[in-house]
Protein backbone atom coordinates (compact mmCIF):
# COMPACT_ATOMS: atom_id res chain seq x y z
CA UNK A 1 0.00 0.00 0.00
CA UNK A 2 1.58 2.67 -0.83
CA UNK A 3 0.03 5.32 1.95
CA UNK A 4 1.43 2.84 4.56
CA UNK A 5 5.02 2.44 2.57
CA UNK A 6 4.85 6.68 2.77
CA UNK A 7 4.58 6.83 6.43
CA UNK A 8 5.53 5.19 9.76
CA UNK A 9 4.06 3.68 12.36
CA UNK A 10 4.27 2.41 15.54
CA UNK A 11 2.19 0.62 18.00
CA UNK A 12 2.16 -0.07 21.97
CA UNK A 13 0.30 -1.67 24.41
CA UNK A 14 0.52 -0.21 27.59
CA UNK A 15 4.82 0.66 27.58
CA UNK A 16 5.41 -2.22 25.27
CA UNK A 17 5.58 -1.94 21.92
CA UNK A 18 3.99 -4.68 19.66
CA UNK A 19 4.52 -6.03 16.18
CA UNK A 20 0.54 -4.89 15.17
CA UNK A 21 -2.73 -4.26 16.02
CA UNK A 22 -5.26 -6.73 17.16
CA UNK A 23 -8.01 -7.66 15.51
CA UNK A 24 -9.74 -7.46 18.29
CA UNK A 25 -8.84 -3.51 19.55
CA UNK A 26 -12.24 -1.61 20.71
CA UNK A 27 -10.73 1.38 18.23
CA UNK A 28 -11.10 -0.70 15.21
CA UNK A 29 -14.68 -2.16 16.25
CA UNK A 30 -15.63 1.09 17.54
CA UNK A 31 -14.02 3.81 16.97
CA UNK A 32 -13.93 3.71 20.85
CA UNK A 33 -10.56 5.90 21.51
CA UNK A 34 -9.12 9.80 21.18
CA UNK A 35 -6.42 11.21 18.90
CA UNK A 36 -4.03 14.06 18.39
CA UNK A 37 -2.00 15.04 15.86
CA UNK A 38 0.22 17.44 16.22
CA UNK A 39 3.05 19.23 13.95
CA UNK A 40 6.56 18.41 14.51
CA UNK A 41 9.63 21.16 14.20
CA UNK A 42 12.68 19.90 14.05
CA UNK A 43 11.93 16.86 15.59
CA UNK A 44 10.48 19.14 18.61
CA UNK A 45 6.58 19.30 19.51
CA UNK A 46 6.11 22.88 20.81
CA UNK A 47 2.50 22.27 21.65
CA UNK A 48 2.88 18.47 23.28
CA UNK A 49 1.37 20.07 26.62
CA UNK A 50 -1.66 21.57 25.07
CA UNK A 51 -2.05 18.01 23.39
CA UNK A 52 -1.36 15.82 26.27
CA UNK A 53 -3.40 18.00 28.49
CA UNK A 54 -6.66 17.95 25.87
CA UNK A 55 -6.12 13.73 25.40
CA UNK A 56 -5.87 13.57 29.64
CA UNK A 57 -9.72 15.66 29.60
CA UNK A 58 -11.04 13.18 26.68
CA UNK A 59 -9.39 10.51 28.38
CA UNK A 60 -10.96 11.40 31.77
CA UNK A 61 -14.50 11.57 29.96
CA UNK A 62 -14.29 8.02 28.26
CA UNK A 63 -12.84 6.76 31.07
CA UNK A 64 -9.94 5.34 28.78
CA UNK A 65 -6.88 4.59 30.70
CA UNK A 66 -3.45 6.74 29.48
CA UNK A 67 -0.32 4.97 28.51
CA UNK A 68 2.48 6.71 30.57
CA UNK A 69 3.45 10.23 29.18
CA UNK A 70 7.23 10.06 28.91
CA UNK A 71 7.24 6.67 27.23
CA UNK A 72 4.58 8.17 24.79
CA UNK A 73 7.14 10.99 24.28
CA UNK A 74 10.42 8.99 23.96
CA UNK A 75 8.78 7.41 21.47
CA UNK A 76 7.83 10.37 19.61
CA UNK A 77 11.01 12.09 19.69
CA UNK A 78 12.76 8.60 18.03
CA UNK A 79 10.46 8.13 15.36
CA UNK A 80 10.44 12.01 14.69
CA UNK A 81 14.46 12.22 14.51
CA UNK A 82 15.07 15.50 14.34
CA UNK A 83 11.93 15.60 11.17
CA UNK A 84 9.92 18.58 10.17
CA UNK A 85 7.24 16.05 10.21
CA UNK A 86 3.03 15.70 11.20
CA UNK A 87 2.77 13.67 14.34
CA UNK A 88 -0.39 11.41 15.10
CA UNK A 89 -1.21 9.98 18.12
CA UNK A 90 -4.13 7.19 18.20
CA UNK A 91 -5.09 5.94 21.09
CA UNK A 92 -7.53 3.08 22.02
CA UNK A 93 -9.42 1.93 24.78
CA UNK A 94 -7.87 -1.47 23.94
CA UNK A 95 -9.05 -4.87 23.21
CA UNK A 96 -12.43 -6.79 24.22
CA UNK A 97 -14.87 -9.07 23.04
CA UNK A 98 -17.58 -8.70 21.65
CA UNK A 99 -20.32 -6.19 23.31
CA UNK A 100 -19.92 -2.16 24.32
CA UNK A 101 -19.10 -2.67 27.65
CA UNK A 102 -15.53 -1.24 28.38
CA UNK A 103 -13.74 -4.26 29.49
CA UNK A 104 -12.67 -3.57 33.00
CA UNK A 105 -8.85 -4.44 32.98
CA UNK A 106 -8.25 -3.12 29.29
CA UNK A 107 -4.45 -2.14 28.41
CA UNK A 108 -4.35 1.48 26.25
CA UNK A 109 -3.66 0.85 22.95
CA UNK A 110 -1.73 3.34 20.81
CA UNK A 111 -0.68 4.25 17.72
CA UNK A 112 2.13 6.54 16.78
CA UNK A 113 2.64 7.50 13.06
CA UNK A 114 4.70 9.91 11.27
CA UNK A 115 3.58 12.01 8.11
CA UNK A 116 4.97 14.27 5.39
CA UNK A 117 4.29 18.19 5.96
CA UNK A 118 1.00 19.21 4.08
CA UNK A 119 1.23 21.18 1.48
CA UNK A 120 1.66 25.06 2.11
CA UNK A 121 -1.95 26.56 1.60
CA UNK A 122 -2.49 28.80 -1.60
CA UNK A 123 -0.84 32.56 -0.84
CA UNK A 124 -3.75 34.00 -1.82
CA UNK A 125 -5.82 32.35 1.29
CA UNK A 126 -8.45 29.76 1.28
CA UNK A 127 -11.33 28.46 -1.01
CA UNK A 128 -14.31 27.38 1.65
CA UNK A 129 -17.95 25.98 0.53
CA UNK A 130 -20.84 24.88 2.72
CA UNK A 131 -21.13 21.06 3.45
CA UNK A 132 -24.80 19.61 3.11
CA UNK A 133 -24.33 17.26 6.16
CA UNK A 134 -25.11 18.88 9.73
CA UNK A 135 -23.66 17.93 12.72
CA UNK A 136 -25.15 16.09 15.14
CA UNK A 137 -25.35 17.13 18.92
CA UNK A 138 -24.23 14.88 21.09
CA UNK A 139 -23.05 17.04 24.81
CA UNK A 140 -20.87 14.20 25.99
CA UNK A 141 -19.26 13.86 22.88
CA UNK A 142 -18.78 17.43 21.87
CA UNK A 143 -15.22 19.49 21.93
CA UNK A 144 -13.34 15.26 22.03
CA UNK A 145 -11.02 14.36 19.59
CA UNK A 146 -12.55 11.31 19.44
CA UNK A 147 -12.49 8.56 16.80
CA UNK A 148 -15.86 8.66 15.54
CA UNK A 149 -15.02 10.38 12.83
CA UNK A 150 -18.00 9.05 10.20
CA UNK A 151 -19.46 12.70 9.86
CA UNK A 152 -16.08 14.53 8.98
CA UNK A 153 -15.50 12.03 6.47
CA UNK A 154 -18.91 11.98 4.61
CA UNK A 155 -18.76 15.66 4.65
CA UNK A 156 -15.10 15.68 3.32
CA UNK A 157 -16.37 13.16 0.74
CA UNK A 158 -19.05 15.89 -1.08
CA UNK A 159 -16.67 17.64 -2.80
CA UNK A 160 -12.99 16.66 -4.80
CA UNK A 161 -13.12 19.27 -6.80
CA UNK A 162 -9.27 20.75 -6.10
CA UNK A 163 -9.97 24.25 -6.12
CA UNK A 164 -12.11 24.05 -2.94
CA UNK A 165 -10.02 23.75 0.14
CA UNK A 166 -12.10 22.88 2.92
CA UNK A 167 -15.73 22.53 3.68
CA UNK A 168 -17.45 24.18 6.63
CA UNK A 169 -19.72 22.43 9.05
CA UNK A 170 -23.23 23.79 10.20
CA UNK A 171 -25.62 21.61 13.32
CA UNK A 172 -28.62 21.11 12.45
CA UNK A 173 -30.03 24.33 13.90
CA UNK A 174 -27.65 25.63 10.46
CA UNK A 175 -25.27 27.09 13.01
CA UNK A 176 -22.01 27.69 11.56
CA UNK A 177 -19.60 25.21 13.95
CA UNK A 178 -16.24 24.40 11.88
CA UNK A 179 -14.58 23.40 9.00
CA UNK A 180 -14.03 19.18 8.19
CA UNK A 181 -10.73 19.21 9.84
CA UNK A 182 -10.51 23.04 11.13
CA UNK A 183 -11.85 25.77 13.49
CA UNK A 184 -13.03 28.90 12.14
CA UNK A 185 -13.00 32.78 13.34
CA UNK A 186 -14.26 35.65 12.07
CA UNK A 187 -13.85 38.81 12.80
CA UNK A 188 -17.02 40.89 13.10
CA UNK A 189 -17.42 44.37 13.86
CA UNK A 190 -13.66 44.59 15.05
CA UNK A 191 -14.13 41.66 17.09
CA UNK A 192 -12.79 38.51 16.49
CA UNK A 193 -15.72 35.36 17.23
CA UNK A 194 -15.56 31.93 16.75
CA UNK A 195 -19.11 29.05 17.42
CA UNK A 196 -18.93 27.51 20.82
CA UNK A 197 -18.05 23.38 21.40
CA UNK A 198 -20.56 22.40 23.76
CA UNK A 199 -23.16 20.98 21.21
CA UNK A 200 -20.67 19.21 18.27
CA UNK A 201 -17.03 19.77 16.77
CA UNK A 202 -13.31 19.52 18.24
CA UNK A 203 -11.78 22.02 21.04
CA UNK A 204 -8.59 22.26 18.79
CA UNK A 205 -5.27 23.27 20.42
CA UNK A 206 -4.81 25.77 18.05
CA UNK A 207 -8.39 27.62 18.63
CA UNK A 208 -7.63 27.23 22.25
CA UNK A 209 -3.93 29.33 22.15
CA UNK A 210 -5.95 31.76 19.69
CA UNK A 211 -8.93 32.42 21.93
CA UNK A 212 -6.47 33.82 24.39
CA UNK A 213 -4.44 35.84 21.86
CA UNK A 214 -7.20 37.47 19.86
CA UNK A 215 -9.10 38.01 22.42
CA UNK A 216 -11.88 36.04 20.64
CA UNK A 217 -15.42 35.42 21.66
CA UNK A 218 -17.18 32.43 21.68
CA UNK A 219 -20.43 33.23 20.03
CA UNK A 220 -23.45 31.43 17.75
CA UNK A 221 -22.37 32.11 14.29
CA UNK A 222 -24.52 32.19 11.71
CA UNK A 223 -23.87 32.07 8.01
CA UNK A 224 -25.24 35.60 7.33
CA UNK A 225 -22.58 36.14 10.26
CA UNK A 226 -19.87 34.84 7.80
CA UNK A 227 -20.97 36.64 5.83
CA UNK A 228 -20.58 40.06 6.84
CA UNK A 229 -17.90 39.40 8.39
CA UNK A 230 -14.67 41.43 7.93
CA UNK A 231 -12.48 38.61 7.88
CA UNK A 232 -12.11 34.59 8.42
CA UNK A 233 -9.39 32.69 8.65
CA UNK A 234 -9.62 28.74 9.55
CA UNK A 235 -6.73 27.25 12.43
CA UNK A 236 -6.09 23.71 13.12
CA UNK A 237 -2.75 22.31 14.75
CA UNK A 238 -0.71 21.26 11.62
CA UNK A 239 -1.25 23.92 10.01
CA UNK A 240 -1.68 27.37 11.96
CA UNK A 241 -3.82 30.29 11.32
CA UNK A 242 -5.07 29.70 7.11
CA UNK A 243 -6.75 33.19 5.99
CA UNK A 244 -10.21 32.39 4.10
CA UNK A 245 -10.10 34.25 0.65
CA UNK A 246 -13.41 32.89 -0.50
CA UNK A 247 -16.70 31.56 0.61
CA UNK A 248 -19.10 30.91 -2.63
CA UNK A 249 -19.65 34.38 -3.77
CA UNK A 250 -17.60 35.94 -1.13
CA UNK A 251 -14.45 37.50 -1.29
CA UNK A 252 -11.75 38.80 1.05
CA UNK A 253 -8.94 40.34 0.53
CA UNK A 254 -6.12 40.09 3.31
CA UNK A 255 -6.41 41.86 6.16
CA UNK A 256 -3.98 43.57 8.21
CA UNK A 257 -5.42 41.84 11.55
CA UNK A 258 -4.48 38.67 10.49
CA UNK A 259 -0.78 39.77 10.09
CA UNK A 260 -0.39 40.14 14.17
CA UNK A 261 -2.19 37.11 14.76
CA UNK A 262 0.41 35.20 12.61
CA UNK A 263 3.05 37.00 13.92
CA UNK A 264 2.10 35.77 17.64
CA UNK A 265 1.34 32.45 16.77
CA UNK A 266 4.76 32.38 15.17
CA UNK A 267 6.35 33.16 18.50
CA UNK A 268 4.57 30.64 20.07
CA UNK A 269 5.69 27.87 17.88
CA UNK A 270 8.26 28.14 15.49
CA UNK A 271 6.13 26.05 12.84
CA UNK A 272 4.16 28.77 12.10
CA UNK A 273 6.59 31.57 11.66
CA UNK A 274 5.01 33.27 8.71
CA UNK A 275 6.91 32.96 5.62
CA UNK A 276 7.04 36.56 4.66
CA UNK A 277 8.79 37.44 7.87
CA UNK B 1 -4.96 -11.13 26.09
CA UNK B 2 -7.80 -13.27 27.66
CA UNK B 3 -10.70 -12.30 25.23
CA UNK B 4 -8.09 -12.50 22.32
CA UNK B 5 -7.19 -15.53 23.36
CA UNK B 6 -10.96 -17.04 23.47
CA UNK B 7 -11.94 -15.89 20.59
CA UNK B 8 -10.98 -16.33 17.27
CA UNK B 9 -9.91 -13.11 13.92
CA UNK B 10 -8.79 -13.49 10.76
CA UNK B 11 -8.20 -10.46 8.45
CA UNK B 12 -8.49 -9.86 5.02
CA UNK B 13 -7.74 -6.97 2.49
CA UNK B 14 -9.93 -7.42 -0.62
CA UNK B 15 -9.72 -11.40 -1.06
CA UNK B 16 -6.66 -11.75 0.31
CA UNK B 17 -5.84 -13.02 3.81
CA UNK B 18 -2.97 -10.74 5.39
CA UNK B 19 -1.28 -11.33 8.92
CA UNK B 20 -3.08 -8.17 11.10
CA UNK B 21 -4.34 -5.01 10.66
CA UNK B 22 -2.73 -1.97 9.40
CA UNK B 23 -2.19 0.77 11.75
CA UNK B 24 -3.46 3.23 9.14
CA UNK B 25 -6.65 1.35 8.85
CA UNK B 26 -9.59 4.06 8.63
CA UNK B 27 -11.79 1.93 10.83
CA UNK B 28 -9.14 2.56 13.88
CA UNK B 29 -8.92 5.56 13.29
CA UNK B 30 -12.27 6.86 12.41
CA UNK B 31 -14.43 4.20 13.06
CA UNK B 32 -14.89 4.49 8.90
CA UNK B 33 -16.78 1.23 8.51
CA UNK B 34 -19.86 -0.82 9.14
CA UNK B 35 -20.08 -4.68 11.16
CA UNK B 36 -22.70 -7.59 11.07
CA UNK B 37 -23.00 -10.09 13.96
CA UNK B 38 -24.44 -13.27 13.13
CA UNK B 39 -25.28 -16.15 15.08
CA UNK B 40 -24.32 -19.44 13.75
CA UNK B 41 -26.34 -22.26 14.08
CA UNK B 42 -24.33 -25.51 12.99
CA UNK B 43 -21.98 -23.98 11.32
CA UNK B 44 -25.05 -22.48 9.44
CA UNK B 45 -25.82 -18.27 9.40
CA UNK B 46 -29.76 -19.07 8.29
CA UNK B 47 -30.11 -14.96 7.92
CA UNK B 48 -26.64 -14.89 5.82
CA UNK B 49 -28.93 -12.50 2.92
CA UNK B 50 -30.22 -10.14 5.49
CA UNK B 51 -27.27 -9.45 6.88
CA UNK B 52 -25.17 -9.21 3.41
CA UNK B 53 -28.45 -7.25 2.12
CA UNK B 54 -28.11 -4.47 4.97
CA UNK B 55 -23.75 -4.32 4.58
CA UNK B 56 -24.63 -3.66 0.97
CA UNK B 57 -26.99 -0.95 1.87
CA UNK B 58 -24.45 0.18 4.56
CA UNK B 59 -21.72 0.25 1.66
CA UNK B 60 -23.72 2.29 -0.63
CA UNK B 61 -24.35 5.51 1.76
CA UNK B 62 -21.18 5.37 3.08
CA UNK B 63 -19.47 4.47 -0.15
CA UNK B 64 -17.35 1.43 1.08
CA UNK B 65 -15.86 -1.00 -1.48
CA UNK B 66 -17.54 -4.34 -0.54
CA UNK B 67 -15.45 -7.71 -0.40
CA UNK B 68 -16.77 -10.85 -2.78
CA UNK B 69 -19.39 -12.15 -0.78
CA UNK B 70 -18.82 -15.72 -1.96
CA UNK B 71 -15.45 -15.34 -0.66
CA UNK B 72 -16.73 -14.01 3.13
CA UNK B 73 -19.27 -16.73 3.08
CA UNK B 74 -16.24 -19.60 2.30
CA UNK B 75 -14.23 -18.02 5.24
CA UNK B 76 -16.76 -17.54 7.56
CA UNK B 77 -17.92 -21.05 7.20
CA UNK B 78 -14.21 -22.52 7.52
CA UNK B 79 -14.01 -20.35 10.45
CA UNK B 80 -17.05 -21.78 12.10
CA UNK B 81 -16.37 -25.39 11.25
CA UNK B 82 -19.78 -26.78 11.99
CA UNK B 83 -20.26 -24.84 15.60
CA UNK B 84 -23.21 -23.46 17.42
CA UNK B 85 -20.97 -19.55 17.70
CA UNK B 86 -21.40 -15.68 17.10
CA UNK B 87 -19.65 -14.26 14.03
CA UNK B 88 -18.91 -10.77 14.04
CA UNK B 89 -17.82 -9.19 10.31
CA UNK B 90 -16.09 -6.08 10.41
CA UNK B 91 -15.44 -3.90 7.42
CA UNK B 92 -13.79 -1.28 7.04
CA UNK B 93 -12.70 1.43 3.84
CA UNK B 94 -8.90 -0.16 4.19
CA UNK B 95 -6.07 2.12 4.58
CA UNK B 96 -5.09 5.39 4.44
CA UNK B 97 -2.90 8.51 5.49
CA UNK B 98 -3.58 11.73 7.57
CA UNK B 99 -6.93 13.56 6.76
CA UNK B 100 -11.03 12.45 6.12
CA UNK B 101 -11.01 12.28 2.67
CA UNK B 102 -11.75 8.60 1.46
CA UNK B 103 -9.01 7.50 -0.32
CA UNK B 104 -10.14 7.19 -3.75
CA UNK B 105 -8.84 3.27 -4.39
CA UNK B 106 -8.18 1.93 -0.63
CA UNK B 107 -9.17 -2.02 -1.06
CA UNK B 108 -11.71 -2.89 2.00
CA UNK B 109 -9.90 -4.24 4.82
CA UNK B 110 -12.80 -6.79 6.97
CA UNK B 111 -12.39 -9.04 9.89
CA UNK B 112 -13.78 -12.04 10.15
CA UNK B 113 -14.20 -13.00 14.46
CA UNK B 114 -15.86 -16.13 15.99
CA UNK B 115 -17.39 -15.92 19.52
CA UNK B 116 -19.26 -17.89 22.03
CA UNK B 117 -22.63 -17.86 22.41
CA UNK B 118 -23.67 -15.42 24.66
CA UNK B 119 -25.65 -16.75 27.84
CA UNK B 120 -29.38 -17.84 28.00
CA UNK B 121 -31.24 -14.51 29.16
CA UNK B 122 -33.23 -14.82 32.36
CA UNK B 123 -36.04 -16.91 31.90
CA UNK B 124 -38.43 -14.69 34.12
CA UNK B 125 -37.45 -11.74 31.45
CA UNK B 126 -34.85 -9.00 31.20
CA UNK B 127 -34.60 -6.29 33.55
CA UNK B 128 -34.27 -2.68 32.02
CA UNK B 129 -33.17 0.59 33.03
CA UNK B 130 -33.43 3.98 31.10
CA UNK B 131 -29.91 4.95 29.90
CA UNK B 132 -29.35 8.95 30.77
CA UNK B 133 -27.35 9.66 27.25
CA UNK B 134 -29.77 10.21 25.05
CA UNK B 135 -28.85 9.79 21.12
CA UNK B 136 -27.49 12.35 18.57
CA UNK B 137 -29.88 12.67 15.64
CA UNK B 138 -27.51 12.04 12.02
CA UNK B 139 -30.09 10.97 9.37
CA UNK B 140 -27.15 10.77 7.19
CA UNK B 141 -26.26 7.57 9.66
CA UNK B 142 -29.72 6.75 11.02
CA UNK B 143 -30.46 2.69 10.28
CA UNK B 144 -26.90 2.08 9.72
CA UNK B 145 -24.76 -0.61 12.15
CA UNK B 146 -21.62 1.44 11.17
CA UNK B 147 -18.27 1.62 13.74
CA UNK B 148 -18.71 4.95 15.36
CA UNK B 149 -20.47 3.60 18.29
CA UNK B 150 -19.30 5.78 21.52
CA UNK B 151 -22.79 6.48 22.19
CA UNK B 152 -23.16 3.26 22.77
CA UNK B 153 -19.98 2.45 24.53
CA UNK B 154 -20.71 5.20 26.92
CA UNK B 155 -24.65 4.35 27.54
CA UNK B 156 -23.21 0.64 28.27
CA UNK B 157 -20.62 1.71 30.47
CA UNK B 158 -23.75 3.64 32.44
CA UNK B 159 -24.06 0.70 34.95
CA UNK B 160 -22.10 -2.60 36.16
CA UNK B 161 -24.82 -4.09 38.19
CA UNK B 162 -25.23 -7.50 36.84
CA UNK B 163 -29.03 -7.32 37.97
CA UNK B 164 -29.86 -5.19 34.78
CA UNK B 165 -29.54 -6.74 31.38
CA UNK B 166 -30.36 -4.06 28.82
CA UNK B 167 -30.51 -0.04 28.85
CA UNK B 168 -32.93 1.89 26.99
CA UNK B 169 -32.13 4.90 24.73
CA UNK B 170 -33.82 8.39 23.73
CA UNK B 171 -33.13 10.90 21.45
CA UNK B 172 -32.96 14.19 22.35
CA UNK B 173 -36.43 14.93 22.16
CA UNK B 174 -37.12 12.30 24.70
CA UNK B 175 -38.75 9.77 22.46
CA UNK B 176 -37.61 5.94 22.89
CA UNK B 177 -35.27 4.92 20.26
CA UNK B 178 -33.74 1.00 20.90
CA UNK B 179 -31.76 -0.35 23.78
CA UNK B 180 -27.42 -0.17 23.50
CA UNK B 181 -27.49 -3.75 21.19
CA UNK B 182 -30.90 -4.43 20.73
CA UNK B 183 -34.35 -2.98 19.07
CA UNK B 184 -36.94 -2.63 20.93
CA UNK B 185 -40.94 -3.65 20.73
CA UNK B 186 -44.25 -2.52 22.48
CA UNK B 187 -47.41 -4.29 22.72
CA UNK B 188 -50.15 -1.46 22.87
CA UNK B 189 -53.83 -1.56 22.46
CA UNK B 190 -53.58 -5.24 21.08
CA UNK B 191 -50.67 -3.50 17.96
CA UNK B 192 -47.23 -4.26 18.37
CA UNK B 193 -45.14 -0.90 18.03
CA UNK B 194 -41.58 -0.38 17.11
CA UNK B 195 -39.91 2.97 17.25
CA UNK B 196 -38.61 4.60 13.78
CA UNK B 197 -34.86 4.69 12.89
CA UNK B 198 -34.72 7.56 10.29
CA UNK B 199 -32.54 9.68 12.60
CA UNK B 200 -30.80 7.38 15.70
CA UNK B 201 -30.16 3.95 15.90
CA UNK B 202 -29.66 0.60 14.09
CA UNK B 203 -32.79 -0.99 11.61
CA UNK B 204 -32.01 -4.79 13.16
CA UNK B 205 -32.07 -7.49 10.60
CA UNK B 206 -33.87 -9.55 13.64
CA UNK B 207 -36.22 -6.27 13.62
CA UNK B 208 -36.90 -6.10 10.15
CA UNK B 209 -37.91 -10.03 10.41
CA UNK B 210 -40.18 -9.11 12.93
CA UNK B 211 -41.80 -6.02 11.53
CA UNK B 212 -43.38 -7.96 9.19
CA UNK B 213 -43.86 -11.39 11.38
CA UNK B 214 -45.91 -9.47 14.19
CA UNK B 215 -47.34 -6.39 11.46
CA UNK B 216 -45.72 -4.55 13.96
CA UNK B 217 -46.43 -0.32 13.12
CA UNK B 218 -43.70 1.65 13.14
CA UNK B 219 -44.38 4.60 15.31
CA UNK B 220 -42.75 6.81 17.38
CA UNK B 221 -42.96 6.12 21.55
CA UNK B 222 -42.21 7.83 24.90
CA UNK B 223 -41.75 6.54 28.13
CA UNK B 224 -45.07 6.69 29.06
CA UNK B 225 -46.01 4.73 26.04
CA UNK B 226 -43.73 1.53 27.51
CA UNK B 227 -45.12 2.51 30.82
CA UNK B 228 -48.67 1.40 29.65
CA UNK B 229 -47.41 -1.49 26.75
CA UNK B 230 -49.35 -4.89 27.71
CA UNK B 231 -45.96 -6.56 26.79
CA UNK B 232 -42.33 -5.34 25.29
CA UNK B 233 -39.57 -7.45 24.39
CA UNK B 234 -36.15 -6.63 22.86
CA UNK B 235 -34.42 -8.55 19.59
CA UNK B 236 -31.47 -8.92 17.52
CA UNK B 237 -29.95 -11.00 15.37
CA UNK B 238 -27.38 -12.73 17.98
CA UNK B 239 -30.61 -13.71 20.58
CA UNK B 240 -33.38 -13.42 19.16
CA UNK B 241 -36.64 -12.70 21.42
CA UNK B 242 -35.97 -11.04 24.92
CA UNK B 243 -38.86 -10.71 26.70
CA UNK B 244 -38.75 -7.69 28.99
CA UNK B 245 -40.28 -8.65 32.94
CA UNK B 246 -39.37 -5.08 34.31
CA UNK B 247 -38.49 -1.92 33.30
CA UNK B 248 -37.84 0.22 36.38
CA UNK B 249 -40.82 -0.60 38.72
CA UNK B 250 -43.11 -2.18 36.19
CA UNK B 251 -43.40 -5.11 35.76
CA UNK B 252 -44.46 -7.74 32.75
CA UNK B 253 -46.19 -11.00 33.32
CA UNK B 254 -45.29 -13.38 30.00
CA UNK B 255 -47.71 -12.22 27.69
CA UNK B 256 -49.24 -15.16 25.12
CA UNK B 257 -48.47 -12.93 22.53
CA UNK B 258 -44.77 -13.42 22.91
CA UNK B 259 -45.11 -17.32 22.37
CA UNK B 260 -46.66 -17.06 18.78
CA UNK B 261 -43.93 -14.37 17.58
CA UNK B 262 -41.17 -16.66 19.29
CA UNK B 263 -42.53 -19.76 17.47
CA UNK B 264 -42.49 -17.96 13.98
CA UNK B 265 -38.59 -16.46 14.64
CA UNK B 266 -38.05 -20.30 15.68
CA UNK B 267 -39.17 -21.83 12.71
CA UNK B 268 -36.79 -19.08 10.46
CA UNK B 269 -33.74 -19.52 12.32
CA UNK B 270 -33.38 -22.66 14.29
CA UNK B 271 -31.07 -21.23 16.65
CA UNK B 272 -34.06 -19.07 18.25
CA UNK B 273 -36.76 -22.02 18.31
CA UNK B 274 -37.89 -21.22 22.10
CA UNK B 275 -36.24 -23.88 24.82
CA UNK B 276 -40.07 -24.88 25.84
CA UNK B 277 -40.92 -26.47 22.42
Amino acid sequence: MTTAAMNQARVFRGDQRIDALSPFDRGHAYGDGLFETLRAHRGQLPWWDAHWARLSRGAQRLRLALPDQDCVREQAAAMLDGADAVLKLILSRGEGGRGYAPPAQARPIWVLSRHPLPPAPPASGLTLRWCDLRLSEQPALAGLKHCNRLEQVLARAEWDDPAIDEGLLRDRAGEVVCATAANVFALIDGQWRTPPLDRCGVAGVCREFLLEIAQARVERLNPEDLQRAEAIFLCNAVRGILPVARLGERQWAPHPALAGLRHRLGAAHPAFVPVAD
